[in-house]
C-alpha cells in the first residue's frame, strides 16, 4: 500500500480524541438526571462468508468503530471507559489455522505502535472486562457499555451492552460531522488520488470506446495509488445515460454521436471518501448544447460557492442554484421569456431538471452523518436535499449542481400544464442528447469561507485540451491486451 | 458490457434444463415413500445497504438462484413447478422512486426474451402462487415448495416453504458439478479474459514496482473486457510473500532482489469463475533456485495431468504430485539422498511444502459444489484436499500444485525429528527467498481425458521472453498518471 500523506508520517489516527469528543457531546445532549459516567463499546465488522461458500464477502470496516479506533482489521473491538478516560483496542483472537493461509497477524506490540489506544488486548478478554464494568456500576444503561447496535460480532456480550441509545448515536454522528486535522489530511489525500484518476480518464479517450473502459481506467489509477476501495460504485455515462443519476451499469458503447461523457467516481483512503463528478466531450470539441448546459452548471456551482461560509443555510445555497438554472434556461430559451424567474421558481418549474440536492456531508461515508435530510418534505425542491442545517467550520461537503434531460424524470413536468407552460418544447428538444451535466467537488468549510479539496480542472477549455492531447496519442500510447 | 462468446449469441442460459435435472437427481436420491411431486423456490440476493448508510453493498447473485434462472437482477425469485414442468421467474416489483435514480428496469417482455422461463411475473404474485401450490397439495414438505434456506428475501413466504431439504441441496450441488455446453462456453470465456489479464501483468513490469500495481493491472484488463467481478480477491505476491497461500494484502514493494512474483487471480463471466496462478521472475531472468522450484511444480502438474481422466481418483493425482515433489527435492538435495521417496512419503515429509490440495471443483463458485472435502481427515496430506471423489466427464477442476518455503508452515516439520531428519538445512536455506511457486489451470474432464481451458503460457522460457519484451518498453510505454 502507498504510504499516504507525508504530513501524517509517525502520527496516529486520533481515536482517543474522538472518543473524548463523543463523550463530551453525549454528556451535553444527555438528560442531566443520569449521573453515571459512560462507557462505549463498538465492534468492528468481521469477515463474513458468502452463503454456501468458503469465500469472504468484500470487507468494509464499520465507520463508528473506525472512528473510535483507527483500526481496519476485521473482527476487532474497541472499549472506551469514560470514567478512567481509557481506550482499549481488542484484536481478534489468533487463529493458528488461519496463519497458514493468510500469514501472521499484527502482534499486540505492533498494534500498540500503530493505534492510538491505551491498551491492546485480545477479544477473549472482552467478556470479563465488560462484566467488571457492569459490576462496578460505572456505566449507564445495562451498566457495561453503550453500543451502536447488537450484531453477530458482539451478540455474546448482550448482557452488558445497551444498544441504540439515541444520545450516543447523536453524539457519534455530530462528532463525525466535524473533521479534525488528521481526518482532513486523509480526505485531501483521497481527493488527490481522485484528481489523478479523473485526469487519467479524461486523457484516455483512444481506448475508451465503452462506458466499462471509463470505469476500468478510473479503478486502475485509484488502485495503483493504493486505493483498493472506491467510495461508491463509479457512475460512468455517455450521451443519454448521463441523465440517469445513479447509472452504475456502465455498459453502453461510447460513439462519437453521443458527444457527452459524465463520470462520478471517488477513491477512498483509509476509510475516508472523496466524491467527484466531471463531464467532457467525447472528441474534445464541445457541442453548442453540451457547452450551454456545462457552463450553466458551472455557474450554479460558482454561485453556490459565493454563499458558502459558516452560518450559511445549506437550503439557501441549493435554492440559489435552482434560480441560476432558471435564469440560464430563460437565456437559452428552454424556458419562455414571458415568465419571470420568481414565477417559475414558485411553481417548482426547475425541480425535475435538477432533481437531486446541491450536495451532502462527506467523510467516512460518501453520504456522511449529521446532514439530517428530510425525505418526507413535501417540497420537491427540498425533499432530496441531504443537508438541512447551517454550515459550520470543519464540515466537509460536496458542491454538486446538475442539470438533466431525462424523459422519465420530466414526464410529469411536461404533462402538467402548470409547469409545461414555461417550456419551449422546440428549444428543449435540442438538448435531450446531452443527457445531463453534473460538476461535483469536495469542499471544506473553513472559519471564514471554504477550501476546495478537489483540483482536477473543470474549465471547459482546459478539459478540451486534455481530451485532445489524449486523443493525439492514439491507441498505441496505451498498454491494452484486447 | 462486452457481448460474451459468439457461440452463445441468440441462446438462453438453460435454466429450465437445470431445474429438470435437479428434479431428476432429487427423485433419484429421495426416499421413494414420498410420492409427492416437487416444487422448488429460490430467492436471488437483493441489494443490502451498509449499516447506518444509504449505500448498497457489492451485489453478488445467489448461485443456486442463478443456476435455476440465469438472472442476475437483484431481488428476483424463481419457482419451478415439478408437476407441470413450469419455470416462473419473478422480477422485483417496480419501484417508481428508484427509476429516478437508477433508470428503467427490465420489462416483462424484455425478460421473456432474455431468460429461459415459461412465465415472467412480478414478486407481488409470489405469495398467491405459493399458496395455490400448497392448497393443491402438489408439493412435499410444507406443500408449497422446497427452498435452499429462508432469508430476508423470502421470510414473508415462510408458511409455504420447506428449507434445507438435504436431498434438494444434494441434487442442486450434484447438478451444478456437471457443466453443460452453455456453462462451459461461459467458463471458456472467463478463462480467455483471465489469460489476457495474466499476459498483461507479465508484460507490464516497468510499472509494477508494488504488489498493488500487479493487482491493478489484472483488475484493469479484466474490467476492460467486461468482467466487473473477480472470482476472488487477487493474490499478488513477491519474494517471500509468495509463501503465504492467501496473501491478499498485496501491499509489498517489488524490488529486483525479491526475484519472484506469484499472481493468483481469475475473472468472472456471467457468474462463472476462472482461477489461474502464474509465477515469473521480476527482471525476466530466472534465478537457479526459482527455476528449480518452478520446473518441479510444472512437473507435479504435468504428472497429475497424466492421470486425469474419468474414473480417476482425485486423491491419487494429489498424492502423485506429492511424490513428484519428494523426487524433486531428493534431486535438488533439499531432502537427503539417504532416504527413499516412499520413506519420506509415508512420514508425510512433504506435507508442509505443498500444504494445500491439488485442486478443487470450479464453477459459479471458485471452490464449487460437490467436491466433498473432509477437513477433519487426520491425514495432513489429505485434510485440505477439496475433491474427494472420482472424476467424471463435464466436471471442471483446477490443477494447481505448489511448493512453498514458509518459516511458519515449516516450523513443525523442522522441529520434529521424524520429518526434519530428511532435510538438508544447508540446501534448504538457499531456497527461502523464492517464497513459493504455484501453477494453476482450469481443466474440463472430457469423455476420455481432459481439456485445459486456460492457455496463458507456463513455459519458463516463453515467460522470460514476455517479461523482457515488457521491460524493453520502459515506463513510457504505459499510461500512468503517478
Amino acid at each position: 500500500m502507498s504510504e499516504g500523506p507525508a504530513s501524517l508520517i509517525g502520527k496516529k489516527y486520533p481515536a482517543k480524541k474522538h472518543a473524548q469528543n463523543v463523550l463530551k457531546l453525549f454528556i451535553k445532549s444527555r438528560n442531566s438526571t443520569d449521573p453515571n459516567p459512560v462507557n462505549f463499546f463498538i465492534s468492528g465488522e468481521d469477515l463474513v462468508l458468502y452463503k454456501y461458500s468458503d469465500q469472504s464477502k468484500p470487507f468494509r470496516q464499520d465507520r463508528y468503530f473506525f472512528y473510535l479506533s483507527g483500526c481496519n482489521i476485521p473482527g476487532a473491538h474497541v472499549l472506551y471507559n469514560g470514567k478512567e478516560d481509557k481506550l482499549t483496542l481488542y484484536l481478534p483472537d489468533v487463529d493458528k489455522e488461519d496463519i497458514m493461509w493468510s500469514g501472521l497477524p499484527l502482534s499486540k506490540e505492533e498494534a500498540a505502535k500503530k493505534y492510538d489506544a491505551d491498551e491492546i488486548k485480545y477479544a477473549a478478554d472482552i467478556e470479563q472486562d465488560l462484566k467488571n464494568l457492569a459490576n462496578s456500576g460505572s456505566g449507564s444503561g445495562k451498566g457495561g457499555a453503550l453500543t451502536t447496535d447488537l450484531n453477530p460480532c458482539n451478540a455474546q456480550f448482550t448482557a452488558y451492552l445497551s444498544e441504540k441509545d439515541k444520545d450516543f448515536l447523536f453524539a457519534l454522528d455530530e462528532s463525525r460531522a466535524f473533521k479534525d486535522d488528521y481526518e482532513l489530511e486523509l480526505m485531501k489525500h483521497a481527493a488527490k488520488i481522485t484528481d489523478n484518476c479523473h485526469l487519467a480518464v479524461m486523457s484516455a479517450l483512444p481506448i475508451e470506446t465503452k462506458e466499462t473502459h471509463i470505469h476500468a481506467e478510473f479503478m486502475y489509477h485509484a488502485l495503483r495509488q493504493g486505493s483498493k476501495n472506491q467510495s461508491y460504485d463509479p457512475i460512468c455515462c455517455s450521451g443519454e445515460t448521463c441523465s440517469t443519476l445513479h447509472w452504475v451499469k456502465n455498459d453502453g458503447e461510447i460513439t462519437p454521436e453521443k458527444h457527452s461523457i459524465l463520470i462520478d467516481a471517488g477513491a477512498e483512503w483509509e476509510c475516508y471518501a472523496s466524491d467527484v463528478t466531471r463531464c467532457f466531450p467525447v472528441n474534445g470539441d464541445w457541442t453548442k448544447e453540451h457547452l450551454d448546459i456545462y457552463n450553466l452548471v458551472l455557474k450554479m456551482q460558482s454561485e453556490a460557492y459565493k454563499l458558502m461560509k459558516p452560518g450559511a443555510n445549506w437550503e439557501d445555497l441549493h435554492l440559489r442554484a435552482h434560480k441560476v438554472l432558471i435564469e440560464g434556461f430563460l437565456e437559452l430559451g428552454i424556458f419562455k421569456k414571458e415568465y419571470s424567474v420568481e414565477e417559475i421558481f414558485k411553481a417548482k418549474g426547475s425541480a425535475r431538471f435538477f432533481p437531486h440536492g446541491l450536495g451532502h456531508m462527506l467523510g467516512m461515508d460518501t453520504h456522511d452523518t449529521a446532514g439530517y435530510a428530510n425525505y418526507s418534505d413535501p417540497d420537491p425542491l427540498l425533499c432530496y436535499l441531504r443537508i438541512r442545517r447551517k454550515l459550520e467550520p470543519n464540515m466537509v461537503v460536496t458542491n454538486e449542481p446538475g442539470c438533466y434531460f431525462s424523459p422519465f424524470l420530466l414526464e410529469e413536468t411536461l404533462n402538467n400544464p402548470e409547469t409545461s407552460k414555461f417550456i419551449d418544447r422546440q428549444v428543449l428538444d435540442k438538448y435531450w442528447y446531452v443527457g445531463g451535466v453534473r460538476i461535483e467537488d469536495d469542499v471544506l468549510i473553513t472559519k471564514d469561507g471554504y477550501e476546495v479539496y478537489t483540483k482536477i480542472t473543470k474549465d471547459p477549455e482546459e478539459i478540451s485540451k486534455i481530451v485532445k492531447a489524449g486523443l493525439a496519442k492514439g491507441k498505441e500510447g496505451f498498454h491494452i491486451v484486447v
